[in-house]
């Protein structure tokens, strides 16, 4: 059984809450950790949420998410790089473990080429994390995400690409719905040792009731948690495991009756 | 460009057409060959089929499925392997390049022993298969399918499972709507050299309009067709390319006219 105290809850798993929400409910829940999203941390102010996570003694395991690097033309590329410094920027603030890459789609290009802008994007992004103390996880999206959110795909994809830095600035993010297919998944996360920055539980429902939103609580589906997390603690591997589900009916529910789902399904299946 | 002599119809492209309208639809639209489903030959029954194709003048590119081996069961795994006979007479009757292999879903089970049930299956499948002349085609799928339908997802992983046989007996199928976003692709094409039994074209929209009935037309998604076809012969493959669109939109259109627009198509994108 994972340890109680290692869970994290993705904010994504509660959208409809704020970061103060969020916060205020992982203290009532005993939740000791969090990953905080942008689009939440701007809605609230980056200021107001350093506080808000101190006060509560909640600790960050991730900002999601930077990223996004493929895009057709030059100057989009570059503000995109500069929307990654912003994320550097308030992962560092936040003290988060780690900024969470999410590589990007085709975004009209070949996917060998948008590939290529992916590793360009990394490499302008280390050095002004590495000032900032900011680690970089990259996060291998399934392949059904290949054309419109990565064209990061598989953990071995994601090692090829961290292996060009240090093991301290650029690592990978395993996420089980991401990865549990992969025929080569034992092999991949013995070979992610050291690497791992960051782990994330959810479930694969069957039938899938949507490409985006149809995402499971663990136990729902046919992804054994428990099993990869033994391999990831195998491979060295003992910080956060963060809960992250989108769900649409998950989100439609009163967010504490979801947080205690949550809880106890992670006690039983992960 | 492709040669268009080469255009296979999977009927599945004009799923509403009994055998026999497709089988006159090739005809009528000159397309040289057809891959026929179970299902339909079932509906028409083995002899017609073979007769109605004989009389057409119209080649079989392949049967499909054979597969779907995973179960909870010995009982539900001997039954599959009874009908996976029955798909090989099948294909030996309509003299049909190869049977095509859909794996299976998990079942139920750990992902690892549906594939130990898959690896099985085969293995009981080819001696029958080879005293009636029939190839065997490994049709990895899509990872988005592996919990439902195929726990055989990357050309690896279907080039491991065909390197136990003589190539002449098994093979791969290679579909681009299924392999195209694999990192590895084109070195993996390379590796299958005189293993490729068949080559399926369609393409990936965005965003994906369904997970099962969501391909589109070449053309009008992401998928690089053309590139696939190149590497694919270079491969050394001269065979049929079927044209295989599960795509709601256009089994509710005219089929002549989804016929017409699957050879411009054609012509234009593979």
């Amino acid at each position: 059984m994972a340890d109680r105290a290692r869970l994290s809850l993705n904010q994504m798993t509660t959208a409809n809450w704020s970061a103060a929400q969020a916060i205020e409910g992982c203290v009532r829940h005993g939740i000791g950790a969090i990953a905080l999203w942008r689009h939440k941390i701007q809605e609230a102010g980056l200021n107001a949420c350093v506080q808000q996570v101190r006060d509560a003694g909640v600790h960050v395991s991730s900002v999601c998410r930077g990223g996004m690097f493929p895009a057709a033309t030059e100057q989009e590329r570059r503000k995109s790089i500069e929307d990654n410094f912003r994320a550097a920027d308030e992962a560092a603030a936040l003290a988060a473990d780690s900024l969470v890459l999410v590589a990007g789609g085709c975004a009209g290009l070949s996917i060998e080429d948008a590939r290529k802008m992916v590793a360009d994007g990394v490499a302008a992004l280390v050095p002004y994390a590495r000032e900032r103390g900011v680690r970089i996880g990259l996060e291998p999206l399934h392949p059904m995400y290949a054309a419109d959110r990565s064209v990061l795909n598989t953990i071995g994809q994601a090692l090829e690409l961290a292996s060009h830095y240090d093991l301290r600035e650029v690592g990978v993010i395993l996420d089980t719905f991401h990865i549990w297919w992969d025929p080569q998944v034992a092999a991949l996360i013995a070979r992610a040792a050291g690497r791992i920055f960051g782990f994330h539980v959810s479930d694969w429902l069957v039938p899938l009731p949507d490409v985006l939103l149809g995402r499971g609580l663990m136990g729902d589906g046919v992804i054994d948690n428990r099993k990869l997390r033994v391999m990831v603690e195998e491979a060295g591997y003992s910080g956060p495991i963060e809960v992250e589900i989108f769900n649409r009916a998950l989100w439609d529910a009163d967010p504490d009756t979801a947080l205690t789902q949550v809880i106890e399904r992670f006690e039983k299946f992960v």
